[in-house]
């Protein structure tokens, strides 16, 4: 099949080892516009040739976006004005509101499936890209009424290709959930690192960064190209997950100031809980459509 | 040498492992209260024997003190009590001030080497003991002119048998420094999961929790025993530490909430900074004593 990736980063590089290996996508076109990374990307053999935009979605089957999402909702009308009645697009952004919403009353609408696998490292570029890095997790397709079945049903299956399990989610629901298992977060990370920076003598933390303070700042190496438009695009939702993480943080520090033990007691084993949800090999997701439907839109 | 450590849990029960493996330790006897523990560090061979506390302290070369700060700022006095002249006494907890203030006037402060190994896991108990789970970490030291030089030596000994490296501090600069080090990390944690929990259905995050959310929560798991002495007995750095983190999230939401797009894009690029810190392989700590004395202490 043939297939075009816009964005040869971490996940345009990721899916297009993956997709090749497999054999679901035969030829693969990139669309990138740094420089370095089409060279990499050709280097490492992720895709068969580069193409300008307008060429590459012209004449495939299958268009994969993985760019940031400012450049995404540039973008994506352009894809969707150039591409056949045949073509399929999807995404693999984070947010999905107001991607979806910028193009909701094109003709081409039905032809663009909205997904956002939850996978990643903080690293980006072709040369982080990663084998197997979607086995196993799990990614929202969203609106799915709003897509025509057939090309609903072949992101699904490449989904399926990747080794993922799909949930199905409102645009909203999904940016609302991920605002506080994604972005929050990464938020979380970024203010945590400014906060032990503007503290501590740098060469300290170099050496005493244990392993419990590099997992809780390793999203805080992530990268401003990525993130800073995703939190734009979130806005509301991230701001409203941040209201609520400042209030249990301050809830925190007073009861700890005010030696208020028995509730910061309680505190701590609430936190807890997070283990068990946490722990479980194997997730309880429901992979039947219709019961993922009731279970995540409103 | 004759060895007694008192608590068979994570660190307790590592620090058997090596100690025995490299025959720094030839007789290790252990203090535990819990009979579940008793029970399982016998069985995995963690110690030889099971003693009271008295017992096992009196004739000895050396007593490793592994449990809870609480539970340690009561023994400790009582292990002081019972040593001969000759023994030497060190820990493994991460706050200092308090422990050393509780027996500054006591007649075998200098048999006392306050130490705190920068390592440790989310898990706790026998079962969790990791050999090699101190192995180029850092361990600091905190007072050591305070120290008899014999016994500082030789806890500096036992240190260096397990791969540690060594920095030097004042008692009230190791509490400042790994509150934003260690306990913000799990501050942030606690009400990270706690924020997570109270938002979002427990079924989503399971589902939806990628790579990201899982490491900065990380340490929610982290136990209530072990934790809660640990805030307490450092509250006024704890405190201080959050009020700063909670600054910097204010910032952060504010920049976010009013459209400030430059000072957030900045907020992002200088968390970034953290990964230089990071990823460096190889610790630029200087291991002679007299330079790190200056490094770290005032």
């Amino acid at each position: 099949m043939k297939t075009t990736i816009i964005g040869l980063g971490l996940i345009g590089g990721s899916l297009a080892k993956d997709l090749r290996k497999s054999r679901f996508a035969t030829e693969i076109t990139g669309v990138e516009t740094n420089p370095a990374h089409t060279g990499q990307a050709l280097e490492l053999g992720l895709v068969d040739r580069i193409a300008p935009l307008e060429e590459a979605v012209k004449d495939t089957d299958l268009v994969i976006i993985a760019i940031p999402v400012d450049k995404e909702i540039e973008i994506l009308p352009v894809i969707l004005d150039n591409i056949g009645p045949g073509t399929t697009v999807t995404d693999m952004s984070s947010t999905k509101y107001e991607i979806i919403e910028s193009v909701k009353n094109h003709k081409r609408r039905r032809n663009f499936v909205p997904a956002h696998p939850m996978s990643g490292t903080e690293n980006s570029g072709p040369t982080a890209a990663l084998e197997d890095l979607f086995r196993n997790k799990i990614t929202i397709i969203c609106d799915h009424a709003d897509t025509g079945p057939q090309h609903l049903a072949l992101v699904e299956k490449m989904f399926q290709t990747l080794g993922m399990n799909i949930a199905y989610m409102s645009a909203d629901e999904q940016d609302h959930s991920t605002a506080y298992v994604s972005h929050l977060p990464h938020a979380a990370a970024f203010a945590l690192a400014n906060a032990v920076q503007d503290k501590e003598d740098r060469s300290i933390i170099f050496d005493l960064a244990s392993g419990g303070f590099r997992s809780t700042v390793r999203l805080a190496k992530s990268s401003s190209t990525m993130w800073h438009p995703i939190f734009q695009q979130n806005r509301k939702y991230v701001v409203e997950s941040l209201d609520v993480y400042i209030k249990h943080l301050h809830e925190f520090r007073d009861c700890l100031f005010n030696h208020d033990d028995n509730k910061l007691h309680e505190l701590i084993l609430n936190a807890n809980k997070i283990r068990s949800i946490l722990e479980s090999e194997n997730p309880h997701l429901v992979k039947n459509e219709e019961k993922l439907v009731k279970l995540y839109t409103k």
